[in-house]
């Protein structure tokens, strides 16, 4: 599988594609370009548009693959965990008592707590959450950090080896080097060589063709082309996050809502930087699209529009492929509109 | 001038370029593309990439030029506006006490309250000003919005005028028709015959060619071609400006940080949608720029790379054109970079 970095805009192939647009007083005032591909389990690509390869760090799309060690090492059993814990292991929250709580118990679990995290400390997104904070007179910590579930698992993983959890966010920590090889053994994608940068919470981000994310989802819900105690553990996280939709995300928010319309009928999960990926297991399929410009309104509408092309007819999606704009006074003033379906 | 809803993209003069990029682990992560001129006051393009004519909705970037009725009408001196006031009138402000503070002090002069204000209530976008709210167990309202300033200022024009200033958002209100015809006056752009749509704090939006937002704030910087009351007026409004930096936007914002910068060498505006205006007026120069997705970030390291073509290196330009991304754990990851210049 080649590399491509994206920048060679010669190839009319490569050239990114219109995936949403933005729309006031009855014209169009902004658009996004990017692309995507809709892979099976083999590689084979379904549909797609853009630069089907692009090298694309996934960021948080790839968490639950991340979170497979965990699963598949015995801690997650170990220690105990159940669906909650191991949806927030998969999770990108937005830091509400619900989450934070589920993460310190993982923690708890591995007998370890909020000081053995690495991710660094970050404002809750959930306004209200983030507003009680300030009404208490309080700050946030590591926990509030949407990674802290990601994080509490991999410190789980790394107790539950016999291992010092210390420095797991490094690329050669053991625990790390399992999490990056699962991720591998998903994608197909050879890390080893791939372009590493460093995601907000620390921990390595593997730049992976656009094809590979979405050939590594096909196989993350169907355990198909998967060594078996991933396939086996793809679907104990895939269930966990289906049973319970608002620790993948938060309520309101694009992943768990999606999630919480279909179930174990889709897997989805956003990234930084206009990522988002998704399973489908009825369909042996996955995705993974990009938007060029990182917008993460343009990522949703155009995986909702897409994902209407490949579900079919559905008011959920309807609704998240083409969100209203409002203003400070509620009035409508523009729609943005997801174009690959 | 011709109108281009820019949805025409087979034409390659009509193609956005690139204008900023963002780099993470050596490799371009994300792209931002738009269209950008510098013209001078008769309209003639200087440099330009993209599509010149794209119709733009100017959004905040043209707030000074809104604010031209309060001066030449006479409001602004018979209510004794001073330089804050008038700074705050052409501002996208962050919501701290002290621009609350000014606003709230034009209303007064015209004899009016924060009740008048027809711009909705916004959350201060200062983090120190809305924690505080928080903190305190209360709630943000219409003189938090960022435009607070520019409605007030509304308001005392129209009641400078003896006009009831009820429904002064609306576009047949004779208030906002003179704000309209002010800026219709300054680019030289048709607005009867523009796209109209609503803006965040419900006034009028139109839709106009860069190139005459250029063109608009080359007159805007130097007078040049304008009636001369507006062109005393401008004269006024950016002295305002420069001189309280701090009221067109807050502390650390790009408005403010280049204004503080620059002083009367260089008036610039920022407006929702990824929208840059300014004016160079020792260089007989106005410029405006469009990220096509509506990228803020895009348009000010683009507009920051784009100023230090045209006004020669500067620290504080390299700084804006190319700000470093730092994670939650303050780790320096990667680069937003302007590539304008």
């Amino acid at each position: 599988m080649a590399w491509a970095d994206g920048a060679n805009l010669s190839d009319h192939a490569m050239l990114p594609i219109l995936i949403a647009d933005v729309s006031r007083g009855g014209i169009v005032e902004s658009r996004h370009v990017g692309a995507f591909v809709v892979a099976d389990a083999q590689g084979g690509i379904v549909l797609s548009g853009g630069h089907a390869e692009r090298a694309t760090y996934p960021r948080s799309s790839v968490k639950a693959l991340q979170a497979l060690p965990l699963v598949t090492g015995g801690a997650a059993e170990r220690f105990g965990l159940g669906g909650e814990a191991l949806a927030l292991a998969c999770a990108s929250h937005v830091g509400t008592p619900a989450h934070t709580a589920v993460a310190e118990d993982i923690l708890a679990r591995a007998g370890c707590d909020a000081g053995c995290l690495e991710c660094g400390v970050q404002w809750p997104s959930s306004k209200a959450a983030s507003g009680a904070l300030s009404a208490a007179g309080l700050r946030p910590g590591a926990l509030h950090n949407n990674c802290s579930g990601k994080h509490a698992g991999f410190i789980c993983a790394a107790v539950g080896a016999g291992r010092d959890p210390r420095g797991y966010v490094g690329p050669e920590h053991p625990t790390m080097r399992e999490v990056t090889a699962a991720v591998q053994a998903v994608t197909g994608a050879d890390l080893a060589a791939a372009p590493r940068g460093v995601d907000g919470c620390s921990i390595p981000t593997y730049a992976v063709p656009l094809r590979a994310l979405a050939a590594g989802f096909a196989r993350f819900g169907t355990g198909a082309g998967l060594p078996g105690e991933f396939a086996a553990a793809a679907g104990v996280l895939r269930k966990a996050v289906a049973e319970h939709p608002a620790m993948i995300a938060g309520d309101g928010c694009f992943d768990t809502v999606l999630t919480a319309a279909f179930g174990t009928r889709l897997f989805i999960k956003s990234g930084a930087e206009g990522v988002c990926c998704g399973a489908l297991p009825e369909l042996g399929l996955g995705f993974a699209l990009k938007a060029e410009d990182g917008s993460m309104r343009a990522a949703e509408a155009a995986a909702a529009s897409l994902l209407r092309r490949l579900l079919g007819p559905h008011a959920v999606l309807d609704r998240l492929a083409s969100p209203v704009l409002t203003n400070w006074n509620g009035i409508e003033v523009g729609a943005v509109s997801g174009r690959l379906g």
